[in-house]
């Protein structure tokens, strides 16, 4: 198959540089052949791009758009722990999706679908992989989505 | 020991169809020996078993046998990737639990219990498992609870 | 580099007993050369330091040490799996920290810091991982933070 870099440059997606370590956590830990990347929020040029919660503030189609973003700094991440290659990536393995939920919102799926579909686009049936999609009373920097990922790596 | 079907059956516990993957998300995902199911809801004969969140609208005793269904669908999955042998399954390792909540109700490691419970009557102590319970803002379909699984498979 | 027991003590960080299994589910749980912890509580000496959301009950301050309490009690639990020994621990994999939060309060990630520095003081790089951190609308008695743990092992 096409490598995943190339894939998104077909689907026009340039991914950014990758967060450095500010903290005791990381963006990605390796064990083994999987590597588990931190969650990851809608960060655009350094700028949240949705905050807020869904419905009242974020549309579910924004949302999702939101969680695509996310799978996207995700993308970023791997490909720096992965010295660059993501076609080191071998398979996806787990999604976890929290969603800043309004009461009353249970379209969590369709949220974690912008994350889970990009995720086939580049890497087709390595692609899928199991997932939780929950709601949440609030994330970090109001963001309105986090996606945390576990990858298993080529070895 | 007894297989886990021959229990199931034991128990009167049927397990119903695995079901199919309609998205980029799939119900199971393997690496190596661990086989990681997808976050599951009471879905029982294709209708949502338990709605609402706990205690307004689902009590907590009705929300455990909540999260019992949802480890049922969970069996049914793996029983689904695992080509039908169910005791292929060698330990349960983790489960992951959400638990749809009032503000105020902090009873959700009963709840999780419905699940825990199972696999232990199912397994014995290769059922024991490490667990995380917490409280939900809304889950998906207004499910009361959702719940993942981390399987350790035998080689 | 000096035990992880001995950093421990120099911090003046008494283990408490680990919890015994009282359920199906146990506090730790191992699969190949990693161990699940479960979520922790900030139990101290039978009784929960921080009980309450934050900010409205608990400061963020407060809470940063609420979560650094569940990690002396994941640590007492990963010695208790160990034979006593600590060392044994080669890496911080992932933590997930669940923070009781207020709708409107998104600083879940200074909370969690509570924990993820405490991992970096005692194991130095080997402690850094990667995490995921999330508002919940309410923990297991009442608690202002559940942290879980995937640690790796030396086999």
């Amino acid at each position: 198959m096409a490598g995943i870099q190339h894939k998104l440059s077909m689907l026009g997606i340039a991914l950014p540089d990758a967060p450095k370590p500010v903290a005791s956590y990381v963006p990605a830990k390796r064990t083994g052949n999987l590597l588990f990347i931190s969650g990851q929020v809608p960060l655009e040029g350094g700028k949240m791009a949705f905050t807020g919660s869904v419905p009242s503030v974020v549309s579910p189609e924004q949302a999702s758009e939101a969680a695509r973003i996310c799978a996207i700094n995700a993308l970023a991440v791997a490909k720096d722990a992965l010295d660059g290659d993501l076609d080191r990536i071998e398979e996806i393995v787990r999604l976890g999706v929290f969603v800043a939920s309004d009461p009353g919102f249970f379209g969590q799926p369709q949220v974690a679908n912008g994350a889970s579909d990009l995720m086939v686009e580049l890497l087709g049936p390595a692609g899928r992989h199991a997932r939780a999609a929950v709601g949440s009373v609030g994330l970090p920097l109001n963001a309105t989505v986090e996606v945390e990922m576990i990858l298993q790596i080529r070895s």
